[in-house]
């Protein structure tokens, strides 16, 4: 297995994504390995400096950078030799199995459209993230911003692909797909949220239970959490926040600590033809590490690949 | 002034509302009186039993009582002896300043529409509740529930209101308005924050900083936090769900402890022809005595007068 990483995307890149990759080289499975995309001198270096001697480390050369602030669409279509472009070619001619990146996220989401495309029967591929439970495990939230406005029937999608990531990569057996509002009840909340708790009540191939509150997020009633990527980007940055906040008054707790992004190094793209994961801006060694194994997991459970067969069926 | 206050509504009422009201009669303003309404000898013998001997507390019989679970609009018709009914009648005949109560949500929302009403001009009037800011003090957050989905000049009066309040209760010199969306970047946001956020930015009697994120809650980017009531109340709910986690966890800190409802006491319901407070199901008697000062300061401030003469301008 091949896992795509881009050295060039992120706030401390290269240096930082290429620490990342030397952690994440010793606890990949055996056979696995990475392929580390970038300027090829400037990477091999590094990777020299940092006292890499392992053989599961690929350098592929890409002499082009998107920059976090570069529009996406644009820079997509003039820096074909970029490490994104690179990656995604590598993922689209299937000679990797996985592609992340702590860079752009706009060209990482436009890349996915672009290179490996939606899935078909897929309406708006969802970014997700992961939501630490207070009983042990993560959860999955989803959108997170791809898509600000959703509709109804987006929405149900946001919750097959919630539980079949859920099934299989989290490995929760029958995860409970709960809709995001501002009630229990059914009936209560917008009306796209109210038709899409009809189509998620009415679809059986997921184990829907109906409502869940904002004070639910942590506790066990959902495995996945489906809203709007509007309403989940403000949960997600809320709960960043209260992260920062308790880290700075220095409260540390193992449940609030698991709210740093690092634990889960990433947030994958679903829904389109490709195992992608897209990290934080701000990525450390340590997150881009888990990213990578996030990435390996998505793989090896096949995930895109259930994804596409429920939607062909 | 006369502050009106429902004895039998909430989950510990009547006992946990007349031990606030007398905790609050201790504090309020010389020449603020309050009016408690309920079951006149089941709350007469309580003020007795808890020891009132003070003069600015008086009992106001209503016969009836709404209870938490009722429908609202069948239970206010039906029930017009009610204390919630009572209380409305005080304050539309003027009888009363302000009016709060910790009773049934529902009825205390269609009672404000169905009594005093909306001031003119209004859309949809709006429950507002308080943000605890790092820097110290709070911010105002509104719709936290009454409206679910809610169109651009929906939002825009919600910046309004939230704009007077905040420079007259909470007497903050110009408050910052901030829309609440995935991004800061203007264009950002579904179709309807788009289009809210060019009302916002034309509203020159406000002051729009424009758009905030969900890691901004808490910083002082803005005073008044604007947002639909589906987004809103699942931001509550989660604040209210991290309170509730550290404290179980033993963590206790002066900021996360502002998280707590019983803080504020009560959420009020502006952009109606009266000063309403609704109070958490669970209220304590402190929670109820800082519902009452909350109440006592609108008055006092004659913040709903100020909203019917801007709209009337």
């Amino acid at each position: 297995m091949r896992i795509a990483l881009d050295a060039m995307g992120g706030d401390y890149a290269p240096e930082a994504i290429v620490k990342g990759a030397i952690l994440a080289a010793q606890e990949i499975d055996e056979g696995t390995s990475l392929l580390l995309i970038g300027k090829e001198d400037v990477v091999s270096s590094l990777l020299k400096e940092y006292g890499y001697t392992g053989n599961n480390i690929t350098v592929v050369n890409a002499s082009q950078v998107i920059e976090m602030g570069e529009h996406p669409t644009k820079a997509l279509t003039q820096k074909t030799d970029s490490s994104i472009s690179i990656g995604y070619g590598l993922l689209k001619m299937q000679k990797a199995d996985a592609f992340c990146s702590a860079g752009n996220t706009g060209a990482m989401l436009v890349g996915s459209m672009f290179s490996v495309k939606a899935i078909e029967g897929i309406l708006r591929p969802p970014i997700a993230n992961f939501v630490p439970k207070l009983g042990g495990g993560y959860g999955i939230m989803l959108d997170v911003g791809a898509n600000a406005d959703c509709k109804p029937e987006v929405l149900e999608q946001f919750g097959m692909l919630g539980y079949i990531y859920a099934k299989y990569v989290l490995e929760i057996p029958n995860p409970k797909v709960g809709l995001m509002n501002l009630g229990e009840e059914e009936g209560k909340g917008t009306t796209v949220i109210q038709a899409a708790y009809q189509r998620l009540k009415a679809n059986t191939s997921l184990n829907f239970i109906g409502n869940i509150e904002g004070r639910d997020l942590f506790n066990d009633k959902a495995d996945v959490i489906v809203c709007d990527g509007y309403t989940g980007n403000i949960i997600l940055k809320m709960a960043e926040s209260i992260y920062d906040i308790l880290n700075h008054k220095g409260i540390h707790d193992p449940f609030f600590d698991k709210f740093n992004y690092e634990a889960e190094g990433g947030s994958p793209i679903l829904g389109v033809n490709g195992n992608v994961v897209i990290g934080h801006g701000v990525s450390s060694p340590t997150a881009v590490k888990h990213m990578v194994l996030q990435a390996q997991k998505m793989a090896s459970t096949k995930v895109w690949e259930r994804f596409k067969k429920h939607y062909s069926e």
